[in-house]
């Protein structure tokens, strides 16, 4: 996991239909869908709410205030790729802004994630390029010291491989393995269609102690009703 | 404090009209007319900004990672309520999402406060539905263990009786002693029709330090101006 | 720096135009033109996004939960200032509110920037008053303990100076001494002009690797590409 | 709980062989006893290791940077109680050193809980008065403010009543209802005369697996063994 | 890596000698041979000063608030290893005291390194029993869920694989890969002998400018000298 | 106080005899006698208990993850100084370990103050060697970024110039403007010789209460005694 000075090239990333499939479904029910695992820290905040993507992680570990490999990672970047970034420690610095932004958007990526700060926020919103980091922070980095590009990576506490799949949106990260997102991708889809029904029986006053048959359960366990 | 396993239907709320204007006045306001004391800490923060509410709490005591008891403590909510939720340990799990607030809006619930997580938040904001946690996370929750609902509760560093007030906006969350509300609303709309016309007076140039007759105290406190 | 008691009312500025022009540069590329210096730790957030100004410093030393020398800041801003406010100790109070937001405006400041809380941020935000700040919180401050106004103050992280130039906006808040407030601004001017045409290339899909010459570089610092 | 400016003198204290007994048997024992509830926050720690003591609450509640109750609580100290102190919002500062504990000490205090920072710790220490509290911090406090002394208070994170027996030690604080103080102190003791045999087999090599019979229950629950 | 409730019963280890010298070279050194990785997040701290231990590591995953599986790994432990627990959430319970650290011990393990709380310190330490955790809690825990032991885990920000070589001490915790763990050592060793020397020369007065020829190389890079 | 790759040798400081009185009186009595500043966040904490040092502050400015400056600082020490370190963006690395430390020591440095980590925590200790920091941690460090040299620093939110007294204890930093050390020397030690009296007195049963004269201005402010 810590071989520096590498660039991997060559990445398996899974079908596309399938990665569309588990972006459109959400981390949350995605990440219900591996058995409630796989999800980033929840510091992991996007720097503008609405957002919601996926794609084939491109990962890049960079060194604390050093942001060269970023333009290393740009060139391994494939049309709707998300590209994952981990520090060797911490650091908050903001290795992302415009610039970068123009570039990996033109090599079509479909999103950042990285476990420091990005810059130039209000310019990457009206750009329409969504970012998850750790903070924001207008401080600069340097270009002197090699990381690694498309090596396995701990990002915000999750372990991304290149070519896992990346769901992103207003409630977090979620990373599925990308031998396992066609079979996530299909318990997931199951449970959200079961969702549609129940959503529209709570609307209509139903509670969720009889749609689940919980009251036997709750009694069971001992549940007391008092006045 | 701590019995578990009961839920007290019965809870005595304060009257509307008296919710309504705590409401209307604002958190701000209504934790200076006690005293300036009542607010949850200041890490409890809107999930989306804007909404501005009031109700009568119906508290709910949770475990770590389970939330089983905000089913139960849906069918205890009349129109107009404000859930409370505690958590028994420290857990910044995503314990409510779209499905629940179905649930909570069928009822008439006005919000949901709660010392851990919530997810599915960009569906909760499209909904209308306002919530105030201690964090965002996608992290699901288990089904198996009792709490309790409508007892005292401790969340976010406040002690919540079932059937206090709660105002809640972007500056944060109060909580009002039920048989207190309405002598706290009426000291504190007297203190906001005071601000009305300092507002105007400020707006024209007057400065505070003459406007609430500073100058002479400052000048006893030793304040001294050089050039 | 910790003289208590004392309102320097003479502070000297830099000349506006070169005030707006750095506030039109942004944050992030004057600190960059300072050599990467100069920014307030990255916990100052604006309490509402797209916010970006530049002013004079006027600063303020106050103390923990106590807000009285607000009202005395307010009389030495000048049209366009920027107040800064350090706390003695760290509190997370709300010190500021609509009313004084009210009587700053009325003065011409173009904005605050406080290490502690501040409160009525929906207002605040209808106003059109920026403020960067450690966090949001209702609660209230007293008015009984002298501090100063305009001598060198510590907030957050920064050392301040009044008179020097403040620039903040989403990415965060920076400080150009005032007697290098030209030479930043030429600087800085330079650096963007550089980024226009960038922008352009790397849009247009030139890589930064080829852009910067970097391949050189890598290799010789050693990056191996493999499949 | 908001009560500014009174002091109760009567306080009911539970009697003095129980609180040695649960002072005896340690936090852990206790809250387990207790239902696994009833501890302040991790975050108190002891200023100095292996102090274990127990006592009747006496409370007090101070305001941010000011000390001036903990001359009034000293007086309603009785021989064997220990002083729960909480602060009205957040605050580091050193409220008690040396001189505050050698009155305490003379009053027959065991320990002080504070949520919030002492000082002269390396003079407590050799003192022999233990104090658990949230930090360490040289920074005095005024006093200006009326709190309040043996009202319920919330202390890091728990409700004492005064009267409730706190029991502390290395592993934290726990808090005890003084009329449960009693059953609680019987209930725990059963359990801690069972662990000494339990100690003893498992000291001899005997496996959790085998003396509490969990093969059965894990492998039902699916557990699989593989090589 | 989240195969849940699993036990691997076969773990590869490194040979004793390696483990040993590993150990008696300390966190910094064996992080500096593998190239400044392998570390565990600093908040990993002793709960008493002064061990300095290595051993296989023996990988457990838990859930929060349930430490069940504490006493399948116990059974897996073969003497000189050392447990490494992690949770699958955030958790600050206390998973660990006395009666299971006597069962770790009558199983020759070396210690425990975990990323939650731990509890009867005092009494751990007594016992001489070393643990390396997040935080000290009297919390306890539940039996009820399924983890798995070894498997690959993420604790505090590193990736453990079963059989990899702990090395813990004052300074914090490193992992090296089993299969590195001799080259590591040589490396380590190396780097070690040639301290002795320098740590002599600089006790005399020698300056490390002078004794690393640093001064051309600062020259160079444009350090001024002024008075 | 951003100057890059400056050595200032000249430092003027304090006479001896009065560095040695501050640092016999201690942090908190410094501080108080300079009006309740001077001190460094609560988070810089001694690395082993015990230690109480004065000395003339020589100040180090260090870039995150590099240690370069430590061994030019180490040429500027003189007998009884305290090398103060900051970095220029928040960093918790261990810049510093035994064979610096020995050098330090060759050179007379009575401690280190840094807003980072450090390692050989253990061998510090047995060295007697105190250090004061943000931190511990085994992360290594690079060499390759100028710093500077005898510079005013911001060291943990409190400005340092070199030659001002730094006083440290179990309670934390203080730091004394060098001009004014004379004074505040004289001012702390009268408040010192009062407190043996105030001592005897409290240890003997009376009340601070009675002592300070409090009974009258506490009725004064409201105070009410209820049974």
């Amino acid at each position: 996991m810590n071989q520096l000075g590498v660039v991997k090239r060559h990445v398996t990333r899974a079908d596309r239909a399938t990665i569309d499939l588990l972006g459109k479904l959400g981390s949350a029910t995605v990440h219900e869908a591996m058995g409630r695992v796989g999800l980033l820290k929840p510091y992991m905040r996007p720097i503008w709410p609405g957002a919601q993507v996926s794609g084939s992680a491109v990962t890049v570990l960079l060194h604390p205030g050093d942001n060269w490999m970023m333009h290393v990672v740009a060139e391994q970047i494939q049309p709707g790729d998300i590209v994952v970034a981990a520090i060797s420690a911490e650091c908050g610095d903001g290795y992302f802004g415009d610039l970068l932004a123009t570039s990996f958007m033109a090599r079509g990526a479909h999103a950042l994630v990285i476990d420091a700060g990005v810059r130039d926020v209000r310019v990457l919103k009206e750009m329409g390029f969504p970012v998850w980091s750790k903070c924001i922070s207008a401080k600069g980095t340097i270009k002197a010291t090699l990381g690694s590009v498309n090596i396995p990576v701990l990002c915000a506490g999750a372990l991304v491989n290149p070519g896992d799949v990346i769901v992103a949106d207003d409630d977090g990260v979620a990373v599925v393995p990308g031998q396992d997102a066609g079979r996530v991708a299909h318990v997931a889809e199951q449970r959200e269609s079961l969702e549609e029904e129940k959503r529209a029986r709570l609307a209509a006053g139903v509670l969720g102690l009889d749609m689940y048959d919980m009251r036997g359960p709750l009694e069971k366990a001992g549940l007391r009703y008092i006045d």
